[in-house]
């Protein structure tokens, strides 16, 4: 507790964009989010008063990091397991915890466990070598190669054409599991929060629009949905919580087939995919991320529009007019976008922002979201 | 500029509430509000990575403050003009400057000024004796008297009922005005945010309901108001920017009686009748100061709902369930309720945070707010 308030700290590991916006979140509980950075530039590090300098592969950094706070949670998924159980051994409040954040850290043990559960996922093979990829695609290729651990944003995700990519892929040494390749009309999200109490809180399904692997589009709610293909991912998302003891969010991505729903990746931690919250839900997915980790009762999940779309803000090639010109001359072509900048150095391809337009119709929200993220890209 | 982000640096003047959240707001931008606070433990000190600790009334503090700034503001009222001054015959960019503040620090040059623009003001006088508040009554008591300079929520106000009465307040050695007591109706707000470039944004006019002489809500838009009268407010509070060469947000607190609306104070930075901005309209007062200042283009002043309730949470009385315990059974009550906390140490009457419900009715968005403000200070 931060006596100078009487409220609780909670600690973020990891000083990116999303502990940068949860801090923003936790400003308005009366709270300063106690931050575990690699670096004084990184893009929370930037804005938080209370920032601690240390890598989360340094076990002795995270137990002096986690002192006085009443609970430790991440901004990513890198910190080795090992690490989290010796701190939840010596009392540390960790969410989510250990149990819970491996299958969100090991692509392998949570198809496992998805299967397990009898989650709809894809046919999948743990392979340590190219013939079991071989034997896997059975002349059907291409498959697509996941490495288990330490991926995100299209890395570590290869799709593989031939026996002689496999061979090469297998060569790195990367631990991995080969998928079906999916046939799908589109990705979905399904959001939720949960709270040690199990109070479980879903935020209406999106759509994820990616290129190259990244996120570049979100639509809230999905646009054209079923109603009963947004209950069952909603259902999915809340089932998938409580049986992995889920605290904090879980994000669920989804590909939507022919046939149904397919579960694609779980994220336990602020996502993405939930950054329209910010101004499209009564209660953000940041704030939510806070009260569930603190044992308060979840906020409103609700859209405050019709319609919400939030497009990313990719680093573009070097050159040009510089970002504080672009934020200009956007704010004078529309008033109405919501701007998010992560302060960090553009490079190209990086994510270092994302807008946000509300309104009624989602073709135009849509429309205005993209031309604004594609401006402060390129400034042209 | 920050050299790591290509952003501007805002340079805000008083660690409190106002500077908690603008500093909020300036994280969306990419920035980050650098503070100068009396106490680390001031709202924003609690929050911000780039506090400076100092008085407002040492030039050399505010000297050394205002380095690498692009713009120098304010969360206060209470910088002495001359070193406003100061700073600007050195070159430091101060929004609003000197020759615009001064109206609303000095309630004597803001009435003259007013006077002379022909704006609607109370009959009014300077004095200096007891004699000359006796003159200005003519026997109709009770009379307003006000300091010229350094009053807020209340203080700095005084009702005189007598002869008697006004000879005490005078013997204080304050320097006052003294002002009819109008009639009102209920009381208004109009918000506007002016840039150096000129552009003006006015948001929706709202109702304040004051007790004691503290705001305890806001009612946005204000119920019932007569459209061509919320016109005549905003264009008032337009004329009012202009005229005065106002550059970030100015309040302008009117009276609203049976013949039509009356200027009572001005406010030259973000405004407690503005909070219900943060989620009420589609930009925020805080980010709307920080684009004038910047000379950035205005935001979109809309409503995101019909009907937007602010109420002022106010320390309690000691004792009772803390604060933490507070939220944590206000957010099982109304999930849907937004929460302001400013960090601040619990007194009674003092502003500790502010509570926001968005809906389709006013009448009950109020009275969620009023219950989730009340629950907040007593508890119970």
């Amino acid at each position: 507790m931060d006596t100078r308030t009487g409220l609780p700290v909670v600690g973020m590991v990891g000083g990116g964009q999303l502990a940068r916006m949860t801090h923003q979140a936790a400003i308005s509980l009366g709270q300063s989010l106690r931050v575990l950075s690699v670096s004084p530039d990184d893009g929370a590090a930037l804005v938080a008063a209370d920032v601690r300098i240390g890598t989360h592969t340094d076990l002795a950094a995270l137990r002096d990091f986690a002192k006085g706070c009443e609970a430790l949670t991440f901004d990513h998924e890198h910190v080795p397991t090992g690490h989290i159980e010796a701190l939840e051994a010596e009392g540390v409040k960790v969410f989510p915890g250990s149990k819970a954040l491996v299958f969100a850290q090991d692509k392998g043990m949570m198809r496992e466990r998805l299967g397990a559960l009898g989650a709809p996922v894809p046919r999948w093979a743990r392979v340590t070598t190219a013939a079991d990829i071989e034997r896997f695609a059975n002349g059907l290729w291409p498959v697509v190669a996941k490495a288990t651990r330490g991926g995100y944003d299209g890395k570590g995700v290869w799709m593989l054409s031939s026996p002689d990519e496999a061979a090469e892929l297998v060569a790195t040494g990367t631990r991995l599991i080969v998928e079906e390749r999916v046939t799908l009309r589109r990705e979905l999200a399904a959001l939720v929060a949960r709270s040690p109490f199990g109070q479980v809180a879903a935020y209406p399904v999106v759509e994820t629009v990616q290129r190259d692997g990244i996120c570049v589009e979100v639509l809230a709610p999905a646009p054209g949905l079923p109603e009963p293909l947004a209950v069952r991912a909603q259902e999915l998302a809340i089932d998938l919580a409580h049986a992995l003891g889920v605290v904090g969010l879980l994000a669920v991505e989804l590909f939507e087939t022919d046939t149904g729903i397919v579960v694609n990746e779980l994220a336990m931690r602020p996502h993405n995919s939930g950054h329209w919250t910010i101004e499209g839900a009564r209660t953000s997915q940041f704030e939510q991320h806070l009260r569930a980790v603190l044992d308060y009762p979840m906020g409103a999940t609700t859209l405050t529009a019709p319609a919400v779309a939030m497009a990313n803000v990719l680093g573009g090639p070097p050159g040009g007019i510089s970002i504080d010109e672009r934020l200009h001359h956007l704010f004078a072509e529309d008033p109405g976008v919501r701007v998010h900048l992560y302060g960090k150095q553009i490079r190209p391809g990086r994510k270092i922002g994302h807008v946000t337009v509300l309104g009624d119709d989602m073709a135009s929200v849509r429309a205005r979201a993209v031309r604004a993220a594609g401006w402060l890209r390129k400034g042209e």
